[in-house]
């Protein structure tokens, strides 16, 4: 993201965010605060405070929001690993495989009340509203993830909407909380959804070394995401590893199909939708750079 | 709680109270509606809400923060089935059981969230920073509880700590968010203190009918509850079976060593001490009467 760190004070943003998150994850010793300190420690993009610094408006402190969206991040992710019982986040072992399930459990659940008490330690009960809003739409997301599960037939449609609760709602609230700028949260709910897409071509595509994360992850989950949806309409193979079926051999005729080609597309088409809600609104132009990055990106 | 009950507008709270959390928690229809619709209608005595009522002030409106924290009590309680993988619940099946993993988990976050949510929309952002530091303390003595699982030298000072963490903190919050006043704080404290001693020893004499949870649990799960502990100092056999030993016979063992009438006096002892903070403050007479209920229950 090299284009977006010239940014003026974004460096100095960035490290004041790592330094609160630090400070923040390690408020309480303990079995939660070193397995926060563990999912701190893996890094990320920070994606979610740099959509709060590059929206927000002059004057306001992007820090507390930009800590309380990434909390709310880290503590989904916890969580997810422990459900998904992943081995690998970013590279790393995962905190139930460190620290077992009650401490995962317990870390998500820190994460998440730690993320709360940040954003209301402003004072902005409206912001507080819009967080736990967008924290209800990744539970929903994660539930319906489970729910869709070896689902071949899971519908493009039911696939977006999942994505906007697992992924864009946070973008959105990260937008708005910077801004209150509707058109920024459409914007942030576009650019969340090519995100999410990228990614679920990128667990299709991407080695370990480049994504942190085991390749065909989606696939042995039987996760219908939108490359793999597509392929199992064109491939029995796919269609059948999708449905819980043998997995061998399956995420080669992915490609095959041209299903990770017209992902890309659709991908492509909600990068473009979020920046037609930038037109004239004066934003800054890193905003619209990003609606590149995401989905160009390789990890 | 019959004595409580004759309050002056306490039924119609009570009755507000049911009806907002029927709403809050159908307010997005799906797994994790469905799952927390399950833990609603299971009950609970709603006693936070309860201290919540009791606390408040002239003139403020109890209700919403009242539901806030009844739903992070009931998060807390969705997580703890899953991670503890328990079976029962108020005399139902666990919402893992029902609605798996990731619907119990997504149903816990969703309750979290939710809590956060009605809270905010208050506009108390004070209040906010208060749940979060319950809700931090809540992850913190579920962490700490699994880390002093199968430990019978755990000593009763890091047990009281737990209790703190574990449940007194939420009680205290309660008070706080109701009053303000750091006298009813003390007294949430040191009655929730008193709250989880009873609850553990009915852990060890209760039956299912009267509890709606399987007797025996703590032992089962090796977790060191002050009448266990005083027990184990007493008794090998205890002592083994709480560190992950043989089970046969143990409970009825407990009863034997008198422990379960010395975990009764520190009970009652912190009763004394919730009363104490009482003293002169002119407080509502119920909050008093809640000090001889809390250990004299059945349940």
């Amino acid at each position: 993201m090299a284009t977006v760190k010239a940014t003026p004070g974004l460096d100095d943003y960035m490290a004041a965010l790592e330094g609160r998150l630090r400070e923040t994850v390690a408020s309480h010793p303990g079995t939660v605060a070193d397995a926060g300190a563990q999912a701190l420690a893996a890094g990320g993009k920070r994606l979610r405070p740099l959509l709060v610094f590059l929206s927000a408006l002059d004057g306001a402190d992007p820090i507390p929001v930009g800590v309380a969206v990434e909390l709310v991040h880290m503590a989904s992710l916890v969580h997810d690993d422990l459900i998904d019982r992943a081995a690998l986040r970013r590279g790393r072992e995962t905190a139930w495989r460190t620290h077992g399930s009650s401490g995962a459990r317990g870390t998500g659940d820190y994460l998440f009340a730690r993320a709360f008490s940040e954003l209301a330690a402003t004072g902005d009960a409206e912001g507080v509203q819009l967080l736990a809003d967008a924290a209800l739409a990744l539970a929903r997301g994660e539930a319906l993830q489970h729910a869709q599960a070896h689902h071949p037939e899971t519908t493009e449609e039911e696939y977006l909407g999942r994505c906007s609760l697992k992924t864009a709602e946070l973008f959105r609230a990260a937008c708005l909380l910077g801004s209150r700028d509707p058109a920024l949260g459409r914007f942030g709910l576009a650019l969340g959804i090519a995100f999410q897409i990228t990614d679920d071509i990128l667990d299709c595509t991407g080695s370990t070394i480049e994504t942190g994360k085991l390749a065909g992850n989606d696939l042995r989950e039987g996760t219908p995401t939108l490359p793999l949806l597509l392929a199992a309409r064109e491939d029995a193979v796919v269609r059948e590893a999708l449905a819980g079926g043998p997995l061998d051999g399956a995420l080669v005729r992915v490609a095959g199909t041209g299903a990770l080609e017209r992902a890309r597309e659709v991908a492509l088409e909600y990068a473009a939708e979020a920046r037609s809600h930038l037109d004239g609104g004066g934003f800054r132009p890193e905003l619209e750079a990003l609606t590149h990055i995401v989905v160009e990106r390789r990890n």
